[in-house]
C-alpha cells in the first residue's frame, strides 16, 4: 500500500474524530429503549466518508475554528446524513438492501425502528447544535440552527427527495435535474461548510459568498461523479448498490449528458469551486484539496 | 349551543392563533416541491385540539411572556407533533387510516410524501425555533431548542413511540406503561409547558420544578382519559378510529385497572398537576382551567 499522502493522514484524522465524536454523543445502547438505541448506533456510525464533516473541518480552517467545535456542527450535519438515508432506503422510497456495505437499517432491524432511528437521529441532531457551544455568540449559534434547519427541510434535502421522488421515469431538462441536486444534496454540503466557517471568526457577507458558492459548485460536483461512479464502478467498492438510477429509471448526469461530458462537468464545476477560494489564500488548502478528492474519487 | 365560558373563549382565541401562525409559517402549496408542500399543509393545519399550544399560552401567563412569541413555541411544538402523528400513521407503524375526521396523510397522499412531511414539519420546527425570537437572551433561547430535541428524541417521544412498538401484545405493569406515557407523550406536553413559560420573565429553579410537575401530571392524565375515551366514545366523536387500542392487543390504562379505576388516576393526577401550581397564584388561571379540559373532556 502506497504511504499516505498528507491530505490523505490529515482526512483519515478528521474522519476518526467524526466517528468518535458520533459515538460519545450517541446514546448508549444500554439506556432504554435499547434496541433503538442499537439501531441508531447502527445507522449512524461505523462508515461513509463523512464528506461533510470533511468540508466543515476545512471550512473551519479558513476562521481558525476550535477543532471541538467544528467537530460538533460536523456530527450534527452527519446526523442529518445519516438519517435521510435510513428513511431514503425504505422500502416506500428506494427499497434499498445494501447501505456502508451492510445490511440497511430496516433490513438488519425492521421498518418501524428504521423509521424512528431516523427521526431520532434528526432530533439529536438539533439537540446537539443547542446543547454545545459552537461559537462565541449565542445569537450566531442561533443563524447556524437555522442553515441547518433549512437544509435538511422542505426546501432544503426533504424537498429535494420529494422532487426525486416526482421524477422517477420523468424526462428533467438539465436545469431541473440541477434543481433537484441543489436540493437533495447540496443544500447540507452547502450547510456544512459554512456552519464549519462560522464555529471560527466572522466572515463579511462576500466571504461568506464565495464560500457558499464553492459549496455550491463541489455538491453539485459530488453529485455528477456519484451518477458516474454508479454505472462505472461495482457494488463492492461503492458498497451501496450499483446500476441502481438506471434500472429505476431515475434521471442522472450520465443519462442526460453520457459520461464523456458528464466528467468534463465535474471538471468544470471543480474549477469554479476553486476559484471561488482565491480569497481565502493558503486558509483554504484543505478546501482545495477535499473539492480534488470530490471530483477524482473511485468509491 | 350553550354560551362559552371564558375558558372556551379564551382556548378558542388561542387555538385561532396558533392555526395562523401554522398558516404563515408552512410553506405555501404554490412553492417548489408542491406537492410536498400541500401535504405538509393537509397534516398540520385544519384540526386538532392544539392542546400543546394551549398548555404553552397557559404557561406563558404566568410569566408575562409576549403572545406572539409564545405562538413561534407552541407552533415549533404543534409542528413535532404533527409530524409524529404521520408517521405514527404509516403501515409500518400503527398503520391508521383516519385521523382529525380525515383521511391519513399517507392514504390522501402515498406512503413516500407521508414519510418526507413528517420529515420536514419536524425541521420546519426547529427552523421556527431558531429563525425567530422566543425570548431576550439568546443562550435562553439555545436552551429551549434543547428541550425540544430532547423531548422529540429517542429519550423522549421517538424513544416513547418505540417502547410502545415493542409493547404490543406485552404484559405491561403499570410503572411500565407510565415509563412510555412520560415519553411517548409526556415530553412534548412538558417541553410545550416550560417552553411557553420561558418565553416570558425567568422563573427560578423550584419555580421550574413545580411546572415541570404540573404538566408531568398533565401528560399523563391525558393518557389516562386518551384511553377511557378510546372504549367509551364513537369514531365520529374522536375524529379517529375508537376501540383501537384493544383491537391492536395494546395495553392501556383501562386494560390494566378497568374504567372506574382509570377514571379514579384522572381525578388523582389532576389533582396533583392543580397543587403543583398553588405558588402561582392567579397567574396559573388557565392552566388549571386547561387541567380540568383535559381530565373532563369528551372527545
Amino acid at each position: 500500500m502506497a504511504t499516505k499522502t498528507d491530505f490523505q493522514q490529515w482526512a483519515a484524522a478528521q474522519q476518526q474524530r467524526i466517528e468518535a465524536q458520533l459515538q460519545a454523543v450517541l446514546p448508549s445502547a444500554d439506556v432504554a429503549p435499547q434496541r433503538l438505541h442499537e439501531a441508531m448506533r447502527y445507522a449512524a456510525t461505523g462508515g461513509g466518508k463523512r464528506v461533510r464533516p470533511l468540508l466543515a473541518f476545512a471550512a473551519g480552517e479558513i476562521t481558525g475554528a476550535d477543532v471541538s467545535r467544528v467537530a460538533i456542527a460536523g456530527a450534527a450535519v452527519e446526523l442529518i446524513h445519516a438519517y435521510s438515508l435510513v428513511h431514503d432506503d425504505l422500502p416506500c422510497m428506494d427499497d434499498d438492501v445494501l447501505r456502508r456495505g451492510k445490511p440497511t437499517c430496516h433490513v438488519e432491524f425492521d421498518q418501524a425502528t428504521a423509521l424512528l432511528v431516523g427521526d431520532a437521529l434528526h432530533s439529536l441532531a438539533f439537540q446537539l447544535v443547542s446543547e454545545y457551544r459552537l461559537t462565541d455568540e449565542a445569537v450566531v449559534q442561533l443563524e447556524m440552527i437555522k442553515l441547518l434547519a433549512l437544509a435538511a427541510g422542505s426546501r432544503g434535502m426533504a424537498g429535494g427527495q420529494a422532487i426525486d421522488l416526482a421524477a422517477v421515469g420523468a424526462n428533467l431538462s438539465l436545469p431541473e435535474l440541477e434543481f433537484m441536486h441543489i436540493h437533495k444534496t447540496g443544500a447540507l454540503i452547502r450547510a456544512a461548510t459554512l456552519m464549519g466557517a462560522r464555529c471560527g471568526s466572522p466572515l463579511d457577507e462576500r466571504a461568506l459568498g464565495k464560500l457558499d458558492h464553492f459549496a455550491k459548485c463541489i455538491g453539485l460536483a459530488f453529485q455528477v461523479v456519484d451518477d458516474v461512479l454508479d454505472i462505472e464502478a461495482t457494488t463492492a467498492t461503492l458498497g451501496k448498490t450499483a446500476g441502481k438510477d438506471a434500472r429505476q429509471n431515475k434521471p442522472t448526469y450520465v443519462s442526460l449528458l453520457g459520461i464523456a461530458e458528464s466528467r468534463k462537468l465535474a471538471a468544470e464545476l471543480r474549477e469554479d469551486a476553486l476559484a471561488a477560494l482565491e480569497v481565502f489564500g493558503e486558509r483554504a488548502r484543505r478546501l482545495r484539496e477535499l473539492a480534488d478528492f470530490i471530483v477524482l474519487r473511485k468509491f
